[in-house]
């Protein structure tokens, strides 16, 4: 399970506050902890408490910060695709980068592919465009084709490319999450080899008061769906518990009696 | 989720107690909680401590015990026919009934489903044969495919069947859980409508130092898969929030923020 770590993001305050003091200790411990958490990947994400114009300075000097202390792949988190292009750049020179993410407008699709081509990057490719989120597992998937045809088009291998199906919170849309499940069982089946799917995770359980809970259930469903990658909080302890868990019941990892402390490097 | 609490079965020493001094109120405080616990339906072992020729006897005895305090469905748990019929004829009177199990040689399939029809039972059929547990998924959907010719041809109702594609446990075969899951997709695709599908849970954990999360995961695991009935320790708190986030998660229950006792019945 490809799982990046969502808690270096400037809208967290330790974070925030952090950046806002230009001390990288707190950014460099969070990159640690969440890698002795299990976590694979680190999604690093300036937040909105930054001016847009300085957004691009602090996206480097978050990569810079975490590269000091390890070579782990980074999700460059970012809309824009000028800060895009300087967290990617500078974070490729140390270790595999994912863009995180692009939409599936065309002229996005375009400028976000040919950066993950330059960068040899891996992309997640959200099922979203002009219209805003698409709504149901057809609509989804095909979202999810033209992303696949915009790599193929780019020279993007499918290998790289992360197609999310957009998870709403459980207590906004009940029907969401078997949509979403539906539509990763469908995203398996575009291509062989198959994309990668991710999803951001903790959308499913926001507002809800069995937030955890509510997030961990759905990871295990999603999981048996087919997901293969989520962006979430590696230091929830549980959650990570049914990733090692679910990993094991698909067969994808090797059982022993102590396999959560066998899963965490940081044990 | 058609849940069958799996408590009242003689191998238990409360219960194998509770047998042998001819006490019905442990037995029937024990069908209370499961019921309070969430529990839809009650299983009703006697256990391998009362000697074989009293066993008839001895479902009786529990079948009545437990009738006299709850209408609730019984899933009456034998290998004997004669026992099934004696625990059947008796649970019947007093409310729905279900036949736990029949193997798929079709001389057994044939006794049970005429029993079945008889009483208007509902069975569980396992992917058993002549030649042990089917071990793949298309072994196992074969096997599912007899069990509702089988009904069809006794005239039982396929809302009635359940069938079981028998789960092993992880730390004996890691391969078998992800066959399970398969298994319970091509289930669902036999008939339409589609034929119920159940789990003797408890068996995937079974031996594991972690064996209430793996049961708790895979049964997460399992109801995207298509599971909508689970024989388990409703007890087990933490399965029971699964079971009952997992009835969210797929739109069959209603959201609120305090769905966790409105859940139980017991709260």
């Amino acid at each position: 399970m490809f799982v990046i770590g969502e808690r270096i993001n400037g809208q967290f305050t330790d974070i925030g506050d952090a950046i806002a003091a230009k001390d990288p200790k707190p950014v460099q411990d969070m990159a640690l902890r969440q890698l002795a958490a299990g976590s694979v990947a680190l999604d690093i994400n300036v937040g909105t408490r930054v001016p847009k114009e300085a957004r691009g300075d602090v996206m480097e000097w978050l990569v810079k910060s975490v590269r000091e202390v390890t070579d782990a792949p980074l999700a460059i988190d970012s809309p824009s695709l000028d800060t895009m292009r300087r967290g990617v750049a500078l974070a490729a020179r140390g270790g595999k980068t994912v863009i995180n993410s692009t939409t599936a407008q065309e002229d996005k699709l375009g400028g976000f592919m040919a950066l993950a081509k330059e960068f040899s990057a891996g992309i997640i490719c959200l099922a979203i465009d002009e219209n805003g989120v698409a709504s149901t597992a057809d609509a989804k998937t095909e979202l999810g084709m033209r992303a696949l045809a915009a790599a193929m088009e780019a020279d993007v291998p499918i290998e790289d490319v992360y197609l999310d199906p957009i998870i709403l919170p459980l207590n906004c849309d009940q029907k969401a999450p078997e949509i979403a499940m539906q539509t990763i069982s469908q995203f398996r089946l575009l291509s062989d080899p198959a994309p990668h799917v991710v999803v951001g995770l903790s959308n499913v359980g926001q507002g809800s008061r069995e937030r955890s809970l509510i997030n961990r259930t759905f990871l295990a469903m999603a999981i048996a769906s087919g997901l293969d990658a989520s962006i979430h909080d590696p230091l929830d302890e549980e959650l990570m518990n049914v990733v090692f868990t679910a990993e094991l019941l698909m067969n994808k990892s090797i059982y022993s009696d102590s396999y959560l402390t066998a899963s965490r490097p940081g044990r």
